[in-house]
């Protein structure tokens, strides 16, 4: 007899009524119940995740043997928590990102944690470069004023640009990196950099190359950026796709800022922490970025007086901001729901055969450099 | 001495003083003033063209010999305007698309018609694929929410999707249709499908193939479909990218829109009167479609009631319209402005040494078959 699997989901309330594709949300439960008591397990579900130490996570996880969440609507699986959890051995993350679960205590508790690699990279690049164009294109403006009846061309036509012959750059160049200037090559870009503990394959660069060759008649520069100074002063546009751990925290702080060129654009769908919340604000309202947007805020939910929520830049413009919602589209719940049950699947039937791209730490150490190359 | 050059452009105000680049705007005249001067010829600009007989428009018309407008704030040169107009020999439209001229009543009285042809292709390509991502994506809906202080995942997630492993055609596979297609691989569609009056050149084809191969490693369907009926019924995205005329007129009416996906998705950013507008919006607000967006409206500006501004879906989503500005990004004004100075220049020279691209209709003929092919 198995013991108890904890899911912690967003409520969907009247929108899984609506839409049985939402396997996402409290109500549809990954579409995993039966499996999980199939296998003798016991699956209790909950949304009451907060504050900690008060809320149901706390009470249930205290006898749990697993514990799954997700990135859109995190519980915190903190120090305090696991050590009060004596049976946990495993967290897995439906979807990508697993910095919600404090790393260095789930080591030293040799607590697996897993996430569903690969699940919603499209999901997040798509969103990445829809929020580029956004921003370069200036949609918001442009859109309100549709609705409110309004007709001032020159009020958009000011702030909007094409996305083509830019420099673009990202921060993290992975599986959600990579993707992202996949999709860049097709709009023609002036350039495109990145900066990354690692060299892409050569056989990544020379997909770039060949795709823009034939798209755009040709040659594309790639180029790694040793130092973030060089990348952000060279950029029209930087996007953000590292995990967050202790050196990426605050990575984009009011310093880094000051070297960025005027009017860039910032897109951030990684992790809201890795950018400091004031200071992002505050160089999108005096100018100094021309826009700022994403989908990744800290804490989450953001509270109401969260500075994303309402910056603009000294036009009304430039805010492109989304609830955590990239990674959690109907196509992408398909692939992270049966990614879960795959991890489960592993771990009932004693063969612990993971797929390694999904292991972030096992056995009391970290089993991915992204996240283990800290300090 | 030359004659009267008419300028009509949408005014600029305090944008034209912030932003030099607005070289569309009434105030900057496309930066063409001391060029026209200098050739002689008398520049007069102005945005009053409404309504048509008490206008600024009409009187200056009377006794100009070049007419230049824009499609993002037409004035409409009817009929009844080149009747009182003895003296006009050229009208020069500062963009693409020239439907806002009664291109029959110039080639009665011999009035050439040009345009830019190319100067805002990409401009308009990028805001498709803009649109299709904001649409298919859900983004609207969630902007909304980040700025309303709202998180609620699951009622955006229930409508989001990816662009991925979609079917996405276009009507028209001209300039801009084709742009489209090229960056719509980057995002590994399903399958592609187009509806045109002549075959895309097999190196096109093959180029969107090859491309595919390299970027997504599979073998890319690109179809052209005869029937109008068979291209939508098979499609989850359909964009409208072929120019307005006497056969494209109401072309998607209710009729067409029955036989569209159940909720499907449909970008114009071609011209207003392609669509019946209260169809379209019946079509959103009914569901059929999950939501409509692009830039073009009948007439222009928009009326304060008119549907399009207001539509939703039964989920209180699907709206993605702007006003008029896809083509006229700061970046495509630098191009258009360059490109009316050059068809000027060809006209004071007494050259007439035009680029073929930029001809709609010359010495009473239609120049263009896109425009031509009517009944």
């Amino acid at each position: 007899m198995g013991g108890k699997v904890l899911l912690v989901l967003y409520r969907g309330g009247e929108h899984a009524e609506q839409e049985a594709r939402l396997l996402g949300s409290l109500e549809n439960e990954l579409g995993i119940r039966k499996f999980i008591e199939d296998n003798g397990y016991e699956l209790v579900s909950t949304d009451d995740k907060d504050p900690e130490g008060e809320s149901a996570v706390d009470k249930e996880l205290q006898d749990a043997e697993i514990v799954i969440t997700t990135p859109f609507f995190p519980a915190y699986i903190t120090k305090e928590r696991i050590a009060k959890a004596p049976k946990l051995k495993m967290a897995i993350t439906a979807g990508v990102g697993s910095d919600h679960v404090d790393l260095n205590a789930a080591n030293e508790r040799k607590i697996t944690v897993t996430e569903v690699t690969g699940s919603n990279v499209v999901s997040v690049a798509e969103h990445v470069v829809m929020t580029m164009l956004v921003l370069v294109r200036n949609f918001v403006a442009a859109h309100e004023q549709a609705m409110d009846g309004g007709w001032d061309i020159a009020g958009i036509a000011k702030q909007a640009f094409d996305l083509e012959d830019k420099v673009i750059s990202t921060i993290g160049a992975g599986r959600i990196g990579y993707r992202v200037l996949q999709r860049l090559v097709a709009f023609n870009p002036k350039k495109l950099m990145y900066y990354d503990y690692q060299d892409l394959p050569s056989e990544a660069i020379e997909q770039l190359k060949q795709a823009s060759k034939i798209l755009n008649g040709k040659d594309l520069i790639v180029e790694r950026v040793e130092k973030l100074e060089d990348l952000v002063s060279q950029s029209d546009i930087v996007t953000v796709n590292c995990p967050l751990h202790e050196s990426t925290k605050g990575l984009i702080n009011k310093e880094l800022l000051s070297k960025f060129k005027d009017g860039a654009w910032l897109v951030n769908t990684a992790r809201g922490a890795i950018c400091v919340a004031e200071d992002v604000a505050d160089a999108v309202k005096s100018g100094k970025l021309r826009g700022y947007g994403g989908d990744v805020w800290y804490p989450q939910p953001a509270p109401k007086d969260h500075p994303w929520r309402s910056f603009r830049n000294p036009y009304g413009a430039g805010n492109a901001m989304t609830p955590h919602v990239s990674g959690t589209t109907l196509d992408a719940q398909a692939r992270y729901a049966a990614g879960v049950k795959n991890i489960l699947e592993s771990y009932f039937t004693g063969k612990f055969d993971y797929r390694p791209q999904d292991v972030i730490v096992i056995d009391g150490e970290y089993a991915t450099k992204a996240y283990g190359q800290r300090k």
